[in-house]
């Protein structure tokens, strides 16, 4: 055995409480190089009393490794612990002082849980569990109130520019609450509604009002209790990290230079405030002068600004807040950012915006999920035209599930397209078979989906601004039979708790192949969702246990023959088989 | 090259900011299996004007491993990174998205830091890096005040049991303050003081009164006030996991039941309280039911502990806490616990007692320091007798350092023996050279001292009570001549800067051999410690940059030979040498 490559860490997603009752411990060896593995757990106060051998499951792979995993359940909320592994004749012992070729007597240098306290365990809001999210830019959706255009608006569908208006407002999204119904989703993330010079408005200059273009106070509240009351939650956009150069406190500075009072609202370098062969004078966004980022570290922007998630919270009734670039903000911020938005609604979800490793932001005391932008890449290079790899597909995506405990997969925020990147079906090479293949690999997977405006008739893009375009409303115009598509999968996902929680495991990818199958179980429900991800025809087979499978959609009764399932699938063609288990 | 085996993680002890300028990055590879490690850094918003390379050092090994460490310095607050391994001719890039052949496109998937804030970086006080502690039990260490004594109090000097007391007092410390300043220690820390039934006072019966048998308010002002004149600083014990039965709160609900308004205070499975067959039906420290464990996750508990730890900051002006059975406590409440403490006291001393991994504690938000049990473990064992392998010794010194960041090292509360373990004499085989060797490293190496009170005059014992035994004041039954050495070493340790933070690194450790040379070297100083850990003669001898040694304790230069140094080391010697670099 490649004794270097064993891994555990005796906190985070090695070993962390589930809920109150489940502990769940993870352990990483070379692939294929270890046969079994078993925790070995006990008191450390009477082990002889309290001990329990637990076996682990091999519960995923990656290029590198293979991933093992049981939950134990304490009696006494503390344990110590080890694992024994074998492979063949040889056995070790690892614990946290070393690994052993004898079984160290229990429990000198085993891991240690010391005492499970259920207010250090992570636990996201249930609803975000369950819901289905929709993107919306309020400037590109609809035109609710044609009164409170900006000037120089563009008429609607007009090809958007990064300058361009055009005249979406809240009172849009009210009046087009039905569609919303319709299509299933159950909560929206809306970009930033405050006011702001820009049309995406993440350069804001007051926090604590609606940009008038987009209507004031009254309609944001209106838009959240129409959609509290067709069961659509609704989550804002923070944007803390910088804001608009227009924002009076960075005014108050250009003018009163180092005499201003809001002289530490930001990170100026000296004075007076200038911009030098392009060159700002104070950090900012990117290298964006006019996006100055603020001193969130200073306790006067911190209550301020955790003010504003106040005021918001409690004015309107949200229900969570996305960060907007939160992984360049201070983690001493986030903490208290949490603590203020839990103590007025302990359900808000609040989702960072982080590309990479998430991990420091998701150990219960900061987000409760973040953008994962990581299965974006992995889903949307696997499923567009080019030389597919499902061995590959399935090693990045256990990867990325192996980063994070179970609750944070479960409610980690999953977009294939946002106002950041193309659209989906243009990312697919505009082929819809391609574009189906990877909603439902979205739909039918551990993490909250989020679709973007659009996407679901059939909206093409590039990147910004070609993604941002406006929402279309002319029903000839929209691709209806993409409409019911991601209707039909969004009730599937809704009406299938194993969908949103069940344990997700590939069945079959092979190295070389572009074929996948895998599946989704819990106690009572068993899924199995079978891609041919090529442009043939084929017969996907895969042995299987029982023989009481239907089509998840149509109801048809599918059945294996001699403990094998025959898929017949034409080119990039998907089928998804379900039983209930008694 | 080994992939399966390269390891980073991009936070915690693998990249931090060790100050506001300096960025530390490191990485894992298979012991022997990799030449080059270079980091490869760059700003993610324009990598092409703002990126640099930094060649990383193995700075360490362990049994299984190869450690790299460099110090990045970023231009603008933020950088990306990613690394290149090189082994003879073979070359991989490792960067979060995965390890790969050819050089990845930067900064696409390579790690992140996306922005430096000062607020977030891991600063433990100055002081502790600079001190040595002193670990007083007051009942055991002089009785300044024989009017207080408790009833039944035993003849000083007679054999402890768990049950004797022998009327020592903080008098008694004041008194003896003289004796502690000619020893040289910078910091006593006091097991508990507040009013309790045992010896010890580990249970404690009202938090806010000093015990009467110790002194009162007054007495522990005065203490504080004349260790500050000298000095010294005092932290004290907070023992915050469980109470004494007899604590009011816990009577209450004995008495009252379900009714208590205590009755969140504890984890109580039903009523009435009580103890049936030996257990009881609570949550207790351990299995003693006599030490009932606090619910420190409900508010009003936490609020009582919280007042506590702020009332003696302020009413006395202790240094800071040490934290009793610190792992079994929600992190919720040490968070809290952080704020609260250095609100006071930015400089106040946090230590935690957590025996195993401590890194979960150590990141900023909750401890400064943990009792560096590992590393006692360690040192006990390669210097007591049996077979020594300074190879072996040195890996599990190494990952013991390889755990935590280098600030954390620099303050980690390193003890060899303390009231829970054996004496140092003991563990040692009574051999005063060994004991030696043990302390030369102890106060040599990276990390807080402390020095369990009696060691330094040859204070023998076995574990708990014997180890508890009376301070021996009687001159002429202390060993004056280890008192001396102790007092030699701590003052070596205090004049050089180089002993508290210089670099350590193992120069001579051979695997079957016993003999251990290693350094600590900073831009000013140069130390080579060589310790003959047999009971043998031995000549040590390495390969040694410049002639200008001198021996750090005596000041005779010693001389290289054809750049070795050779030094001849009686039976458990050694010798420290150091110079001065220009």
């Amino acid at each position: 055995m490649q004794l270097e490559c064993f891994y555990h860490s005796p906190r985070s997603n090695w070993a962390y409480s589930y809920d109150k009752d489940s502990f769940h411990l993870r352990v990483r060896t070379k692939r294929d190089d270890v046969d079994h593995v078993v925790a070995i757990t006990g008191d450390k106060y009477d082990w002889k009393h309290y001990h329990h051998d637990c076996a682990m499951e091999k519960i995923a792979s990656d290029s590198l490794f293979d991933y093992w995993e049981c939950e134990v359940k304490p009696e006494r909320k503390r344990f110590s612990y080890g694992f024994k592994l074998t492979s063949g004749d040889d056995r070790v012992w690892m614990i946290e002082s070393g690994i052993f070729r004898e079984e160290p007597y229990p429990p000198g240098g085993y891991y240690e849980m010391p005492f499970i306290h259920e207010i250090d365990i992570f636990k996201p809001p249930e609803w975000a569990k369950s819901a289905v999210f929709y993107q919306i830019m309020p400037d590109r959706f609809a035109n609710g109130d044609p009164s409170n255009d900006p000037e120089g608006v563009l008429p609607w569908g007009d090809k958007p520019t990064r300058e361009s208006h055009f005249g979406g407002d809240l009172q849009g999204i009210i009046d087009r609450i039905d569609y919303l119904t319709e299509l299933g989703v159950t909560a929206i993330y809306l970009t930033p509604v405050f006011e702001s010079p820009s049309n995406h408005k993440y350069d804001t200059i007051d926090y604590r009002k609606v940009d008038p273009h987009f209507g004031d106070a009254r309609t944001l509240k209106k838009l959240v209790d129409v959609a509290h009351a067709k069961g659509i939650r609704i989550v804002l956009d923070a944007v803390f990290n910088h804001t608009s150069v227009d924002f009076p406190p960075f005014k108050d500075i250009v003018k009163h230079g180092e005499k201003s009072k809001f002289k530490h609202w930001y990170h100026i370098y000296d004075y007076p405030v200038r911009i030098e062969e392009g060159n700002p004078n104070y950090d900012t966004f990117g290298f964006f002068a006019q996006m100055p980022k603020l001193n969130t570290a200073h306790p006067e922007v911190k209550n301020y600004l955790l003010g504003v998630a106040e005021y918001w919270l409690k004015e309107v009734g949200i229900d969570g807040w996305r960060l907007d670039v939160a992984n360049e903000i201070d983690h001493s911020f986030w903490r208290d950012f949490r603590r203020t938005v839990k103590s007025i609604n302990p359900e808000a979800y609040i989702i960072g915006e982080v590309w990479s490793d998430s991990l420091r932001w998701l150990l219960g005391d900061q987000f409760d999920s973040v953008m994962n932008y990581p299965f974006a890449d992995r889903v949307n290079e696997f499923f567009s035209p080019g030389d597919a790899d499902a061995g590959d597909f399935a090693n990045k995506i256990n990867h990325v599930l192996m980063r994070y405990p179970q609750q944070t997969n479960e409610v980690v925020f999953n977009m294939l397209s946002s106002h950041d990147t193309p659209r989906i079906l243009t990312m697919m090479g505009s082929d819809k078979r391609r574009l189906k293949l990877a909603i439902v690999f979205l739909l039918t997977f551990i993490g909250t989906p989020c679709i973007f405006y659009g996407d679901e008739v059939g909206l093409a893009g590039d990147g910004d601004p070609d993604c941002r375009k406006c929402m279309e409303w002319d029903f000839e115009r929209q691709d209806r039979e993409l409409f019911d598509f991601y209707r039909l999968l969004i009730d599937l996902r809704k009406s299938n708790e194993v969908l949103r929680s069940g344990r997700f495991r590939f069945l079959k990818v092979e190295a070389g192949d572009s074929a996948v199958v895998y599946e989704r179980i819990d106690a009572g429900k068993h899924f199995t969702i079978w891609m041919n991800n090529s442009d043939e025809e084929k017969v996907l087979s895969h042995p299987i246990v029982a023989d009481d499978w239907i089509d998840a959609l149509s109801g048809e009764p599918v059945k294996p023959e001699d403990g094998w399932m025959r898929i017949g699938l034409e080119p990039l063609g998907y089928r998804i088989l379900s039983r209930t288990i008694e």
